[in-house]
């Protein structure tokens, strides 16, 4: 059993900062969550490593390269417009296998199930896992339930974990923009933070807005055989300005966003105007974003539009050589802005 | 991306019952996680198969088989007598991929935190399953953070999904036992159960009993060089006794017991007078029970008894043929009972 296995950098996509307790925005995704990252789960599990902000590892078993990836999922309520805490197990951990360029093949799920949850609901849950993984064709080859006692959990938490085949000549990383390259997103942004945030108790306002929860796996299958692709990552907690800000760090350089250039639905800029929210930093959990090099952006953008999640795909900026990595925005008025991750937490229990 | 992929069954080692409501029997693994299994999950997510109650998955990618299985940990407290919950998230997992004859790679970790548990507390969890996961020789590859308002989860909940590589001659399975077959423990019962229970609010009582939570890859390494082994598998949740009725019901055999036999610490034989418990139904989580044929029992045997963790193994009892699959004792004054699956709920959160 002397395994050739060797890993292509630790990834811990998500969490410490040295203060005495954790705080909701250790799990935003943004600035706290890195320190978590950094501080704790590194030093102990692995050393930073280019693919240590990635959203999925990549194990090379026996020559064969295979992608790992986990998610909790937590969001509140769990059902919303849209999606429901099942479709979103299963959509995050099949993106986050995709974003590195893999095939999902199959997921395990871990329910953290409260005590007095109906059997009605699970099985709501249950259904649309199944009809989310049919949808992104993988399977659900493991499971695990555990039950605790009425108020030591909020109703249902959901873990998935993946596995997926990486080719052997696919090389996608958050740490392989180049000088030069078009950034481009494939849809509307923040159409999940606004749709949960819509459900959630006390908060309701009205809007037809659907969460954008789906599998981006078939999307990127037509866009790898569309071009050469150097970046993808989804835009989940810590929106689009966390991810691109983990791109420029990971990559070394600046990233320049058009503000005119970005799609963002009305309702989607109404709500964050009412919530004093930046659609910005709004997750999303169906959207992915892209780089590439110039000449291959249009063939990819084609493609993109001809594929259902994809139909809304844009050139949004592109990436320029600077003294320190940072993510700026190109104002409508001709201005110029840095865009910082998110700093603390905005809508806890998004995913 | 036409990847020759094929699934050796699912596997959902726990959870429904047409009742209303999840009741914390359904995470006990015993009769009422069946039901859960057999009702809602295997129903939505595959068909029953052999494997359906193995601890691990086998996925058969590109011609290599690689093992699969998630688990996530609740365990009440987080720190008792011999181990905490890190230490058993690590094992739980590494422990599922060893019991179909796999060698454990790589883990991810799935983090759902309580806001306000304190970072000393989350460092010694995240430093004790750096320490477990280098006693067993796996990599921890990815990981994820969420963080639940206070109130909204208890302290901290750790998932660990892992994947292992299975030679292609490895066929250990709950499905394969055969009449005669020799049925080995590797150590004491109920250890893990008692020494949570002795450090659990309300209930303390006296006692040196530590808990045998371990990694088991090792010895069955050494026990797979000793022999062939036809099943293997881990008494946790549901102990010996709800084990033993799987192992039963998957190979369609009656399994016999010799109660002089069990090996049971006498702290754990006291504990259990005191609080009603039978050590067969008590959480074990560092021991493995085997199912091998006679003439091979002898060698593996000695291994076993040449590795830390087998130190105590024993022969507790044989494979016989009957009308229907069951588990039976024979006890210390020669009458025989029928020993069957944990009915409801005994210790809560004991993993």
């Amino acid at each position: 059993m002397n395994n050739d296995i060797d890993f292509e950098g630790y990834t811990c996509p998500i969490p410490i900062k040295p203060k005495d307790t954790v705080v909701l925005g250790h799990g935003s995704g943004g600035k706290l969550s890195h320190d978590l990252i950094n501080r704790l789960f590194l030093p102990e599990f692995g050393k930073a490593a280019p693919r240590a902000l990635d959203d999925s590892a990549i194990v090379n078993i026996n020559g064969q390269r295979l992608a790992l990836t986990t998610d909790s999922h937590v969001v509140s309520p769990l059902f919303f417009p849209g999606g429901d805490i099942g479709r979103l197990a299963i959509c995050g951990t099949v993106n986050d296998l995709a974003m590195v360029g893999a095939k999902p093949i199959a997921l395990t799920c871990g329910f953290v199930i409260e005590e007095g949850l109906s059997f009605e609901i699970l099985q709501r849950v249950v259904q649309s896992m199944r009809d989310s993984a049919a949808e992104a064709g993988v399977y659900i080859a493991a499971g695990d339930t555990k039950v605790v006692q009425k108020g030591s959990a909020d109703k249902l938490f959901i873990n998935t974990a993946g596995i997926g085949f990486v080719e052997s000549d696919v090389n996608i990383s958050g740490a392989n923009a180049q000088v030069d390259d078009v950034v481009i997103i494939s849809g509307t942004l923040g159409d999940h933070g606004i749709a949960v945030m819509s459900a959630r108790e006390g908060l309701n306002f009205e809007t037809d807005l659907q969460s954008d929860v789906a599998p981006l796996n078939h999307l990127i299958a037509a866009m790898m055989n569309a071009g050469e692709i150097h970046v993808l990552r989804d835009p989940t907690r810590g929106g689009l300005a966390t991810t691109l800000n983990e791109i420029a760090i990971q990559s070394n350089l600046t990233i320049e966003l058009q503000e005119t250039a970005l799609p963002v639905k009305p309702q989607v800029h109404a709500a964050c105007e009412m919530l004093g929210f930046d659609p910005l930093y709004v997750a999303n959990e169906g959207k992915l974003v892209a780089f590439v090099k110039p000449e291959n952006a249009e063939n990819i953008l084609l493609a993109m539009r001809q594929t259902k999640y994809g139909e809304g795909a844009a050139i949004i900026g592109k990436v320029i050589k600077t003294n320190s990595p940072q993510v700026r925005l190109r104002t409508a008025i001709g201005g110029t802005r840095l865009i910082d991750m998110l700093p603390g937490e905005m809508l806890p229990r998004i995913c």
